[in-house]
């Protein structure tokens, strides 16, 4: 089973087809996730979440009393934590619902800090064990996590990929892409940006000895450089 | 003198009021920076740069042309390169223009791996020891950078901030705020968001003994929970 959750993050930043995401995995049965204002937004889409987590001190009260209503399992979270909202989304899907993968949407745009917590967060020891499964998603960005080890990377409909090194990573190499990398060592997040594949269909290969790498895959929007002042 | 520059992102980010900064700073003849694209957004906006940093070849050749024509200062970055267009221009006002300080507009939003570059070129050792004087603005967010040491962070004009620890840090203190933290070591980048100011106009302390912390001050856009599905 795979679930979707859908957290805060601004509407501007959703993949432009998220309801048809949503209702494919409806129909499937896969899990539907709200995380705090989330479940909300879940709901204006028209979809009820399976499970809600979260502090809901965003929420107003009648907002919060539509959601514990509607669906079927809600975790409250301790405004005062060890773990963020979103941890504890993670642990839940994959403990207690023994999810395959999980896809994250609303988890850019916005509040950086926000932003931040979302990205790095599978750094936290609790989590880091489920990065592999775990992939966010956005309008023009699709960002994925590794161990240590030898990937294959598989080909993804983008024309950009960054490689990021999350924490201290040991012997990084990048092959079989345009831009190469050999046995690279970096003591702290550093960012290989706007590489791309060899060609279309073409897996690249990524290995590293230490740490956590992340790869994000992205694509330009016309938009951005057609608009009003 | 005050430098600021803009880079590509996208203008949805940009602070709202950014046309007004940018012609004030021309009226004090600070200097303006255009980085890559972010000369030619500059020109429409109707302010021309006084440096331009880039390797343009997001640029067509007619926009390119207009850009040589009108600034007086152009650099001419290597696309396979030691430094990203934004570690150069921040060498060059630095080093080059003696500039005291670099407001960076521009840095967010779009290709996330493109935000990452902005957010962590700070930890690049050459880059590290103009951090603390540069900023980074955008719509809902200003993010500013500190070394090991004691500070004294002043009050701003934003609901919520966020600590986050760039690198491996230690003893990461956080001291008349509203919520606090003591001796907090991490090996890898953490993030404390959604702290507040104590009180409104009131300053909070920040220590820590090792690496590089960043402190993201932010609000919320009211924006971003009332448009259409």
């Amino acid at each position: 089973m795979i679930a979707y959750a859908l957290l805060g993050g601004p509407k501007e930043e959703w993949p432009i087809d998220i309801k048809d995401i949503l209702l494919k995995a409806q129909n499937n049965h896969d899990l539907i996730i709200g995380v705090d204002r989330g479940s909300l937004l879940l709901e204006e889409l028209g979809i009820t979440p399976d499970l809600a987590v979260g502090d809901y001190d965003s929420l107003k009260k009648a907002e919060l009393a539509q959601i514990e209503h509607s669906v079927a399992d809600i975790r409250y979270s301790n405004p005062i934590k060890n773990y963020t909202d979103s941890e504890l989304m993670i642990r839940i899907a994959f403990e207690e619902y023994q999810v395959d993968s999980l896809v994250i949407l609303g988890a850019t745009g916005g509040r950086i800090d926000h932003f931040l917590v979302n990205m790095f967060m599978m750094l936290n020891p609790d989590v880091r064990q489920y990065s592999e499964k775990i992939v966010l998603l956005d309008r023009q960005n699709k960002i994925r996590y590794y161990l240590p080890g030898q990937h294959k990377i598989a080909w993804e409909n983008y024309p950009y990929f960054g490689v990021a090194t999350l924490s201290a990573v040991d012997n990084l190499t990048i092959a079989e892409a345009k831009y190469h990398l050999e046995n690279y060592s970096v003591a702290y997040p550093q960012i290989f940006s706007s590489n791309e594949f060899a060609d279309k269909g073409k897996d690249f290969k990524l290995s590293f000895a230490k740490g956590m790498v992340s790869v994000i895959f992205s694509k330009d929007l016309e938009r951005f450089y057609h608009l009003n002042n």
